[in-house]
Order: structure tokens, then sequence, then C-alpha cells
């Protein structure tokens, strides 16, 4: 099948909106994607017709809306070629999903001086779940660098690795470089659980996390297509067995009285409460939505942009882009002398590019590269070379207002 | 301002929907109420034209989408009569914010044998946070039961309340019975922190939480006729000064380094990640929606539903209704001697009468009045006179059937 970037962009209802009075060029999916009208229409068609609470209803609409939403967990399933359908757990994002982590695994199993190692590369949100560990019970935080270029060999992130290391804690695709972390060489090459942050990796290249052989993979939601507050964590049988409850409520429970608790199996065991019913109903038919079009494609279209981008961006010598690995993915974290990063993205709003401008949540790694801030254009299956002229035309007009 | 039934029910697109060839006859908004149009479009608009993730974006939609957003703060604390914008954190829904209580203000601080004061009347949401703490570190769970009507007398909970107690946690509304508790006197009689789940309150009746005078204050979106994962906790400046973070990733910090973390001023502190951005847009436009009515209306016109129920169940001498304090809301949970609450659930549906049967989340108040299961018949603003009939009806169909 090949892929039609225009088809897919008029799947898009904003991507044909104007900003400023120019054509809305989109260059920050890395923070959220946009939606394409079939998750749109999922979700008004749920709430106009289709909409109860789930589980145990017995009504028809309950029954309905049960059968909607739970199907979502064997999409995602294979979207991410999970052995077991069970090992799926819903969450509101990565965020939660890293949290659960870190709350119902390591938290009541790691003792003082285990170490957790992890990259320089990461994101916040598989950070500060582990300091929290740090501050509450003595846990110790290995940090391992990436190279100059961005790029982190597994075989650094295995050297780091020691005796006391009860957990590895690893971005599948950095955030702000694109930098992609052969997390299955990791895995391979110990025996300590392997967490992957999927945040990015999902939305641009397949992944299969039974060969992989990482132990958690989180995924987000907004960041596929999907709508807010969607998401999951896939985490292993042997992991979940290892695991207590999370969150308390509603559905994780089978029986619940004055003196005791007997929880739920998994996966609801790790899903309390009325669950984001209409949300992950939308993520399913995002996936399903990028499934139709193929993963393999989606990543050959990124592929060419960011060759595209790369050679562009490469052509102005007053401009550095931080982290350059050969297979990265099309992201791309900007500084210009002279110019902070926060002006670059208010100048290119004027002409209707959105990036984003800031740390991305990633201050050690913006740390490592020794910049405060930068201008970050993420590319996704929607954009095009076009854009990628625009970016290049807005940034080269930047550099002529603060030469 | 009047309130009339016919015009709210034309704003629900789903209340105009046949089921099993019959109009729908929606009772079950105790477990979640439909949307109206309004939250629908505004859901659908964000996507279509006005979405991007929040804060610090710096580009037009990143700035739009962050003050659709943030101004549903002002809103929340509007409809609660917060004392203070900052009190307001959004959640997923009342099982994250009161597990948010338990592991960020109540876990830290409790030592073992400290007390937790609750009522039998709680939903599984407001009970197993509270186990974990058991489970985990030794706190006692007093249970206070109610009177044989379902109704909870403020003083009986106050003379539960010994010099270990941290914490009282109580409905303000039972979703089983409609029992509504006096949560303000039971915050007026003693200085032990309140926390009061108004899931089911805040839907049906005037909330104000600085006369109530209690600490914590659920509630969850998905109830009040906003999308999937929406929510809020209003927690105190007091409470949340007394409060560790929660959830550990983006927006949550001000800095993070390899060695330490400094966290956001609240209520950032506690919001961690992505955030549910559209359905906490979509909240707003529901609560919104809620005041333009004026909640005093909607109470008035379920009171006059709650009475005209009453009146006709109570002429039923072959049904069991639940709990019957005289101020309950308009909750009916019924058994019937010879038929399975299941039972009558599925033949109520064949008449497109959607009730839930089962426990509800509430197995201790089960076991209190010594039923199994129950089919519950929970009524919100948009159910009308017409509806307790056809419910009557159906359930002397189902009479017939069993006797």
């Amino acid at each position: 099948m090949s892929f039609d970037v225009e088809r897919v962009r008029a799947d898009f209802p904003i991507l044909s909106t104007k900003v400023n009075g120019r054509p809305l060029v989109y260059l920050d999916s890395g923070a959220s994607a946009q939606k394409p009208r079939v998750v749109i229409d999922a979700i008004t068609r749920a709430y106009e017709g289709e909409y109860a609470n789930v589980h145990r209803g017995l009504h028809y609409l309950s029954n309905l809306a049960t059968e909607k939403y739970e199907r979502v967990r064997a999409i995602i399933a294979r979207f991410l070629n999970a052995p077991h359908e069970d090992e799926v757990i819903f969450t509101s994002g990565a965020t939660e999903g890293i949290n659960l982590v870190s709350y119902a695994w390591a938290a009541p199993r790691f003792q003082p001086g285990d170490e957790i190692v992890l990259s320089v590369l990461e994101h916040h949100a598989n950070i500060v779940p582990w300091h929290f560990l740090r501050e509450r019970q003595g846990v110790v935080l290995k940090w391992v660098e990436p190279e100059p270029d961005g790029s982190l060999p597994p075989e650094k992130v295995l050297a780091a690795v020691g005796p006391r290391t009860r957990l590895i804690a690893l971005t599948h695709m950095s955030n702000v470089t694109g930098t992609v972390v052969d997390v299955g060489a990791v895995a391979r090459g110990t025996d300590v659980p392997v967490l992957a942050d999927g945040s990015q990796a999902s939305v641009h290249m397949p992944v299969d996390v039974a060969s992989l052989g990482v132990d958690f993979y989180a995924i987000t939601g907004h960041k596929l297509y999907g709508p807010s507050g969607s998401g999951a964590m896939w985490i292993s049988r042997a992991r979940q067995a290892e695991m207590r409850p999370f969150l308390g409520g509603g559905d994780m429970i089978r029986t619940v009285t004055r003196e005791t608790v007997d929880y739920a199996e998994p996966p609801l065991r790790y899903e309390a409460g009325t669950p984001s019913i209409v949300n992950q109903i939308g993520l399913g038919v995002a996936l399903e939505y990028l499934m139709g079009l193929g993963m393999e494609n989606v990543a050959a279209h990124e592929r060419d942009l960011r060759d595209y981008a790369r050679d562009r961006l490469r052509s102005l010598n007053w401009l550095s882009v931080q982290g350059d690995a050969a297979d990265k993915g099309a992201i791309f974290s900007m500084t210009m002398q002279g110019a902070h990063a926060h002006d670059i993205s208010t100048i290119l709003d004027k002409r209707g590019i959105a990036v984003r401008a800031g740390t991305h949540c990633a201050m050690p790694l913006l740390e490592f590269f020794g910049v405060p801030a930068t201008a970050r254009a993420s590319f996704a299956m929607y954009n095009t070379r076009a854009e990628v002229d625009a970016l290049i035309d807005g940034l080269t007009f930047c550099r002529e207002l603060f030469a």
C-alpha cells in the first residue's frame, strides 16, 4: 500500500485551518498530535447514541459501550504485538502508566541502595517517578549519558547495570532529539527488567513488544492521534504478577467488606473507577486508522521527511540542531545564536507555523547539551516536504531579524 | 427561572433515541450521565480547530487550548463556591481524586493505629484507598452504620471520632439509597479533616464547599454531564500545604536535574503529564450549562421526581426499596421477592428502560441491607414523571412474570 500524505491530511480537519491568516503548519505533534475525522466522529457517535457506563450494566447502552470499550484492549494488543490482551492496562497516558509501575511494582519491592538505570534522554515522565523512590526510600538513580550526537549505544546502558540494578528505564525515542534507543538490545543483554517509554516511538514506527523483550511499555493516546486522557501501559504477565494494586476504587475489586478487600484479576485490578470510556474507544479508532495506513508506511514517509528536513537544516550554518543520530525520528530541536527559542516560536507562529519552545520536559538532556531552551519542530505522518520548506523560510526570516 | 424538562431533554441527543424499539428511558445516571449537545459540540470544536497541548506552547493553538483549559478551573471553583481557584485540582474523576488524597496527604502522615472514620454508605472509591492504608501501614478503619432507613445522623459520625481519628471520609449522597449526608454538620462538629465524596451530590444539588467547611471534596465529570475522564478534587489550601506530590512527570515540576526535583506550586504540583485537555474543557461547558439552568432548579425538579417516584413505588407492596430517608436524592435501589436484580434489569431493558443491577460499588452497604444485589433506578434532571410511570409499569410486568 502506498502512503498518500495528501489523503491523510484531508482526514484531519484542523490541518486545513488557518492560523494568523496563514495555512497551519503544525510541527508540534511531539507535544500532542491532531485527530483524524474518524476519531472525532467516534466520540460524537458514542455520546450521541451509544453511551453509558461500562461493565455489569446489563442494559442495552451499557452492553454496547462495554463491548466497544473492551475491544480496544485487543486493538492495542495488536498494535503493540502483545502476547496477551490482559497485559494491556488502560491509563490516562504514559505519565499515569509509568507512575503505575513506580507505585505498584517498584515502590513495594525496592530497598535503599537499589539502583535504577536511566538515560539522560528521558522525559520527566520517566524521571520524576523514579526521583520519588530516591526521595522516599533511598533508591539510587544511575544516569547514562548519550553520545554527543544524541545517540545512546545499548552497551553504554548495559555497562551501567550492576548487582543492585533493579530496573532500566529508557525512552524508545527521545522527544527532544528523535534519538531511537535500541531498547530490545538492552533487554536482550540483561535479566534486569526494562521499562520503555514508547510515547514517541509508538507514533512513528512499528512496535513489537514481544520481540523487544522489554517488561513494561508505555503509550499515550493523545500523541497517537487519539483523544485526550487515553492511553495504555503494556506490562508482561510476569511483572503484573509482582504488582500490588495502585488506584483503589470500583472495578478493581472482587469483594469489599468492612474488614478486607479481595482484588479482581488483572488487568482490571489496575484500572480503578469509571474508566475513560469514550476516550479509549477513540484511541481504538485512532490505532485502527494507523494500522490501516500501515506503520511501516508511516515510518517510511517520516524517514523521507527527516532526511529532507535534516539536509535543509544542515544548510543553515547559523543554526544548531541538538542531536543528529543517523536513524533518529523526525524531531528537531534547534537553537540560534542571538535568538531565544521563545522568540523563534513566536515569530514562526506569526507565519502559521506551530513549533514548541522550552525544555520539552527534558531538563537533564538540555543541560547535557548546554542549552537553556530549544525551539522544537516535531513532524508527524501528516506533514509534508512543503512544510519543511515553510519551516526553513521561517527560520531564515528569524535569522534576518536577529542577526 | 423555571425549569423546563422538555427543553432540557431536547439538549441531550441520546434521549430521543430508541432502545429495543422503545423510546429510551435512561434511569442509570447514577452510573454515568448522558451529555448535552453543547458538551459534544465543544469536544468536536476543540479537536476540529482549537487543539494543541497546553502550557508553554507559545503558538496560537497552544495558547488557545491553554486559555480554554485553564478557565475551567475558575468554572469549577464557581460551581463549588471554592474560596480559591488554586484549590481545584484536575483529576480523571472522583476515584483518582480520592486516591490523590490517600497517597499524597494521608499515606505519608498516618501512623499505625491512626483511625479513619467512614460510613457504611460509601462507594468503593471512598473505601478501597483507605483499605490500602490499613493493609500497608496499619491504619484502622472505623465504620459508622446508617439508620435502617439509610439516613446517617451527623452525631453518629461524630460519636465515632476518637483521639486517634485522622480523617473522616463520607459520601455527600449515597449512590445506592440517595441518602444525603450532612457533611457540613460533621465538619462543624470536629477539628478532624473531612473528605466528602461529592460524586452524586454535586450532580443533584447546589454545593458550597466554603460553607460546608470540609477539607476535601471530590467531583467526577462523567456524572456531571461532562466527558469521560474529566473531574476535579477540591482541596483546601491548608491541606494542600500538607501534601506531597502524587503522580510524577511533566508540568508538576519547576526544575529537574539528575540529583533533585523542585516541584511546581499547587495546583500544578498535583497534575502530572499532559492533562485531559479536551475532556476538562467539556466539563467546563457542562458545568456552565448546569449553572445556566440553576442547581436550585435542578434540585427542585428532582425533588418532584423523587416524591412522585417514592409515592408510586410505595404502592407496590411486593417491592422493597432500600433506604428511605426523607430528604434523599432521586435514587431508588429495589429488590423483588422471587426475581433477581439482574432479571429485573434485563426485562426492563426490553422495554427501553435502563436501570443498573448489582452491588453498585457499595458492597458493605448491600451487606448492611442484607441483599446480594439490587436493581437501581437513578434519576437525573432530564427525567420525567412519565418515565417514573414507565418504570412502575415495567416493574409491575416483572412482578407478573415472576409471581
